[in-house]
């Protein structure tokens, strides 16, 4: 394993689309969601655990989360919990982790990655991770791991490629653009031009070259994290940090930083992922019973029942008739039902839930 | 308030239609299915009391429900509440009952009421039965209470009926012929003749006018609890019906005097009754919302939901988006989800969660 190999897990979500089994208190990525015995953030964590050290694995999460990261994470030590004051979305994030890993290891490699997303085939995953953090040893390159699309959804962006001269496997290629989710029929076109993939969100990189890419395309985030040096994992950290998020922007990684620089790649990958986004991904990566449906819970009966996600407590003895393509789920003594293709609708429901019964349910 | 006036409720069903509402250790006459605030045993109790002395109000029940019905009917005392050793259905419940009646008071008139019915118009059915028991105290009839029928419903049994020319009553009729549950042909040209009831399973007879039809259509069973007397109210009762049960047949009042009797008459009646015998009737006898859902819980909230039942503990956040006609309770940590045309599944759900689950859930 290489010394210089480092992790970001980003952990700050708070997972609205899965409410109510995702909730502000506990979301989803501290949830068993597929009912595989470990959360999705330990999944995570599993994932990279043989590729970087554990102790160089960094979870960025809010402090309101630090407890739970605390226990379903125990190799984790209390220094590589990076509590974000505000939530600012990715750029930020990552700056301020890339900060605190340099400061540790100059010649520190970085893998980014969300801690709710899932990975099927983990062996395949691991060796793109290894070979891209290799690549990023030799090379000023920021990586991102494009998905190969196996249909035109919209909810994902996608990354356009062009081929590339000087790289020496074929996996690799050029980024031309990064497109945020398309509407289906450009969708559609992406999928038929072929040279489109799937943002999964995954980055690799050295500390150096996204420090490097900061300065250049979001100098003003560089520059306020940068004023931080030397305090970074010293008792001065958590002051600091506090007074420079309340000044930060709120902007994404790939908005503000990679959609500028030319010099991303992307590996053009196979690796069974999902970012596990709605109920419908969910449904798609669940293994379903002869009815199609998939089940969490030990004691589900159903009749004339098909193609529905039922998700309830272990022992809650639950009987359920004449639905097709729903979503059952009870979480915390809330139960929601909803038609499998309305669950757009679920971000409203929330809503109306904080204003009509107040905040303790979200 | 005539001191001759008795009332016996009967209370020992188990309910299994309104699963996982009514269980078997808290059937669904101890449950206030309606969310009026009183259980349907408790309404009953309310609806005689007026009528009847309340400590002449005898609850027939199986020895499992003596606590619910001390915990729900603080009025009646021990000796009211009459155990029956086994299920025997009505004929020997009221024999029993009857038995222990008379031996307080010969000239006893008594109503014999279900436990789990709703009456809407309670003066109009107080006043019907002050009448009956008024006839009955004059005339050797068994009176039964007869229901205007709204539908062709498959769910009732049938009282055909002829006009009476000694009764000075318009709404008095002659009972011609019980008929059981018709299938809906037959039911539809029962409405249509004019000539026919539903059966309300409410009964009107003197103590003496019972047991002369049980000695003349029923011997066995008159045999046996006569032979009784002197047992009754005593503490040689118990040992005696211990006994008494083990031999007696399971058979109807219906179907083992009434049916056979010559001096059974009718009274026309409209009372907004519903034997509550289906979650079908439940919703015909709720208060729907503009949505035409009848609702019971103080935390649920309906999108594209119409025509549907939700039957959930009050505090409990519910959120049902897209469903139409159908049955949505929990109750006991239990959650049922069925289609409202399907709900004569529900026996079939309880067999199957019996079966596979034990009868924990039932």
């Amino acid at each position: 394993m290489n010394k210089n190999n480092f992790c970001i897990i980003m952990a700050g979500g708070i997972g609205s689309r899965f409410w109510p089994m995702s909730r502000t208190a506990h979301p989803k990525q501290f949830i068993d969601i597929l009912g595989t015995g470990r959360t999705l953030i330990q999944q995570a964590f599993d994932r990279f655990n043989g590729t970087c050290p554990h102790d160089q694995i960094y979870i960025v999460t809010n402090e309101m989360y630090r407890e739970l990261v605390k226990e379903q994470l125990p190799l984790i030590n209390e220094e590589q919990i990076v509590c974000e004051p505000a939530r600012r979305n990715t750029a930020p994030c990552i700056a301020y982790a890339t900060y605190k890993i340099i400061a540790k290891n100059p010649n520190a490699n970085i893998v980014v990655a969300p801690s709710d997303h899932i990975i099927l085939k983990e062996a395949d995953f691991c060796n793109i991770i290894q070979s891209a953090l290799d690549c990023c040893t030799e090379n000023d390159w920021l990586i991102t791991l494009g998905i190969t699309p196996s249909r035109p959804d919209t909810g994902y962006g996608y990354i356009q490629y062009t081929d590339c001269d000087n790289c020496n496997d074929s996996r690799t290629k050029k980024v031309k653009t990064f497109t945020e989710k398309p509407n289906i029929e450009l969708a559609k076109s992406f999928i038929s031009s072929g040279d489109f993939l799937w943002n999964s969100g995954i980055f690799i990189w050295s500390a150096k070259s996204i420090l490097k890419a900061f300065e250049n395309h979001l100098p003003d985030v560089f520059q306020i994290f940068n004023e931080g040096l030397g305090k970074y994992n010293t008792p001065d950290e958590a002051e600091f940090i506090k007074d420079t998020y309340t000044i930060c922007k709120n902007i994404s990684i790939d908005f503000g930083v990679l959609e500028k620089a030319d010099n991303v790649y992307v590996y053009v990958s196979d690796f069974g992922w999902s970012d596990l986004g709605t109920w419908g991904s969910l449904y798609e990566n669940s293994k379903l019973n002869a009815n199609n449906n998939a089940v969490i819970g030990q004691n589900v009966l159903t009749y004339e029942t098909k193609g529905s996600i039922i998700n309830v407590p272990k022992n809650k003895l639950v009987v359920i008739q004449g639905l097709e393509n729903y979503i059952v789920v009870e979480s915390d003594g809330i139960l929601l039902i909803c038609q499998k293709d309305e669950e757009q609708q679920i971000r409203q429901f929330v809503n109306d839930v904080m204003l009509k019964k107040g905040d303790k349910y979200i």
